[in-house]
């Protein structure tokens, strides 16, 4: 591969740019037109297809069902849910004119789909006999932030799923958030190799209109934390708006409680920033487009037998998301270094030695580590490799976020930490007025959650009153 | 089934009326707070996902490959090739503002994504190596029409795929065009049991900046012709508007071919309208999100050995998209009623007697016609008949379809056939003009298209110009 094609800006030096040098570079994703909007290329909306199957299976087994509701949501509808209103008007995209005709309402472009799905479940939903109802979507959302945007982490447009249930009971609600934030933290940890930590976000930080929100998060290698994905508990408070009522078994009119949790293409780019390297990107092979390249090494004399080779080992693995480059116009040399960018986890080598010995050489992206391998043992073979590079990816990130915790009651020691861009989880009460005034204090640090069971941990890191629990603070996203 | 909750409008009397009330009474659609988009509730949504699994296997087969780009148009590049803009903007939704702002230039959006993809593409394509270059994107877009709006046929916002390639030549092109037409023939036939026919649209009806347009077509038992789907040839209108051009294996830069095609969510609407009765609907046995309903005929002496007799027919089953109704509070007239409303081809009906014998009684949807089964044979006593209901499906709407055309080289009696709505084919010019008269002559007909190899076919039918073939006419959707 010539200098002008690989990755040239160190993680180090300037990791924002490596970033998008790497995306943009690996065909993964690219700009459009329209600032904060980007294009999803073929090779990264593939992780995206992954991550949908993973979920889909999981939510399936739960009995969530997929539909689809409409993109425009009129001001109105989108206006019955106070807190909620306030929360996302400011970044509403909005639809004023049809043609050269303005429309009698402005029509939002969905932010998020609480309001246009509830308005329909008011009408459905009659009985207990419908409960829990569970709906899902995998639809495009539009957030007009004013921040500067970050390909994947934050864009106006995005890809998520949405899930929107409506129970009988708190208990019933309640059970499934957890339900929910857990599958969320098997997707990052199992797909995605992301070490994440669970928790509640402060009242400050939760969803505008819920009655609470849980989160998993994660520390990124450029020591910023970030949201991973939302689970909500809304309480009654949106089917009080909407009208949302069952008759219950005892025959009595009750207000129904509802939850909605999210995941978003967001989760890709969290997975690029953290597992990749100054060669480019390392995909984690549960989500990797292409988990294996098979790599003939061609010499005109041994030609016929080392392609022939090659296609016999694509053939024996293809169980596997396997790839044969056996393109003629580039070098071997050229290949290593395009597909290590890329970040395929697994390389094959063959070459006339191996297809003279019946092996071929395996090579690990994330350690560089080559093992030949018989052509006999290759499937299983791979199999464990492909594993143990899950697995190695994720305790490499997790012993880099576990490194970077600090654990302090100290004020002080909190302030320098949070400078030292540390991953700070200290006692607190919670209270928005504590969270604005660290968030001044800190330039702008914010609660990132508070980990489950941390009851009665002492006094809160810098009010002193009784802390709730100990909640992470970082600089984040 | 209470009356209430079952289908009471009839097909005879009043067809819109029938299809709407169907729609809403299974539970597969739902209107919305906004006039002409609507909501794909679980039960129609599960279609799609169907067609959308048949569709990316095929396509993934021919190397094309799934991608998302932005829902947001700017005006500017709208607005780049001149026949496409004209052709799409008085049906633009423009976005204007975010929040209080307005926004410095409004923004399209996506009523088809040739114009943002193509920027795209203009960048990324350098070489002949690069092509063909192939990608589908399964999306929502709006085209805020004002015509009356008809669940899935006619909707302002509807889920499509759309594929867009690029070419070297333009016999790659061509034959892609038609490669794709045949594949949409059989989503249609093969999947959803609706006959179509191909051929090419007229000038007048081609697409907004296509060379020229295929599609099929089909025609509804209400005597109106529908378009199903269209592969078009962009020729080289859009590489020379947005300039994509590579470099040929013989060094020269030249413009690529570029098609697009794509199908809807309209094929939902097509395929119930052709099949449903008065009862409600019938959804052929390949796309429909329960194939079999395990019905247990429930008494209060032999409640148990029912009940676990069902349940073992339904785990016997599970290679189909099978569902066990164990609701104890309908009786089991009443889920007859409901899932026949609901359109499930097959129906096992488990009842004491059925269980001392050792069998379970079969019960086609389509025709009403039952088959005592043993329980042994059952998985391929339900395969084959799941095959005979798709086979009569098609075979009825065939016939329906074809007793409908008329063949005339006679003016007054086109005229004639058009107004006792038939589907006439008769020989035509193709001219624009001609076009022209012939809609207003007859209050809004069109051509539907030209069937392929026609030429030599004599004069136009009106004009009496030499023919360019036989042309479909019919009163259309």
């Amino acid at each position: 591969m010539d200098e002008k094609k690989g990755v040239t800006a160190k993680q180090d030096e300037d990791f924002s740019a490596w970033y998008t040098q790497t995306l943009l570079k690996t065909e993964l994703a690219d700009y459009s037109q329209v600032s904060g909007c980007m294009i999803l290329r073929p090779y990264g909306y593939a992780i995206w297809e992954l991550i949908r199957g993973f979920l889909d299976a999981e939510l399936g087994k739960r009995g969530v069902e997929n539909c689809y509701f409409p993109l425009l949501i009129p001001e109105k509808l989108l206006a019955k849910e106070k807190e909620h209103v306030e929360g996302f008007t400011p970044e509403v995209a909005w639809v004023t004119h049809s043609g050269d005709s303005a429309l009698p309402e402005r029509l939002a472009v969905r932010p998020t789909s609480e309001t246009v799905m509830y308005e329909a479940y008011s009408r459905w939903i009659r009985s207990y006999q419908q409960l829990p109802m569970r709906l899902n979507q995998w639809v495009n959302v539009i957030r007009w932030e004013f921040k500067h945007p970050v390909p994947f982490l934050r864009t106006r447009e995005f890809l998520w799923q949405e899930g929107h249930t409506v129970h009988p009971t708190r208990e019933s609600a309640d059970d499934e958030v957890m339900d929910i934030l857990h599958l969320y933290k098997r997707l990052f940890e199992e797909l995605l190799a992301v070490p994440v930590f669970e928790g509640r976000k402060s009242d400050k930080e939760k969803f505008a209109g819920a009655l609470y929100t849980t989160s998993v998060e994660t520390f990124l290698p450029n020591n910023r934390a970030i949201q991973c994905g939302t689970s909500h508990a809304l309480g009654q408070n949106f089917s009080k708006a909407f009208d949302i009522q069952f008759l219950d078994k005892d025959e009595k009119k009750k207000y129904a409680w509802q939850n909605s949790w999210g995941v978003s293409t967001r989760s890709i780019g969290i997975m690029l920033m953290m597992h990749g390297d100054d060669k480019g990107l390392i995909i984690p092979p549960r989500v990797a487009p292409v988990q294996v390249v098979v790599v003939p090494i061609l010499f005109d004399d041994s030609k016929t037998e080392v392609l022939k080779a090659s296609k016999g080992v694509a053939k024996a693995l293809k169980k596997f998301r396997v790839r044969l480059d056996d393109r003629e116009q580039y070098t071997s040399g050229w290949k290593f270094n395009e597909w290590e960018m890329k970040g395929v986890p697994l390389r094959i080598e063959v070459g006339p030695k191996d297809v003279k010995n019946n092996q071929v050489v395996l090579v690990r992206r994330d350690t560089g580590e080559k093992t030949p391998v018989g052509v006999k043992d290759l499937a299983k073979a791979v199999e464990a490799l492909l594993d143990d590079v899950h697995s190695s990816l994720f305790q490499r990130a997790k012993k880099r976020i576990d490194d970077c915790v600090v654990e302090t009651e100290d004020y002080d020691e909190f302030l320098k930490a949070l400078e030292d861009r540390k991953l700070v989880l200290a006692p607190w009460c919670g209270d928005p007025e504590c969270e604005d005034f660290l968030r001044a204090e800190t330039k702008g640090v914010k609660s990132l959650n508070i980990p489950f069971g941390q009851e009665g941990v002492g006094n809160c890191v810098r009010c002193d009153r009784p802390a709730v629990g100990r909640a992470y603070f970082a600089k984040s996203y």
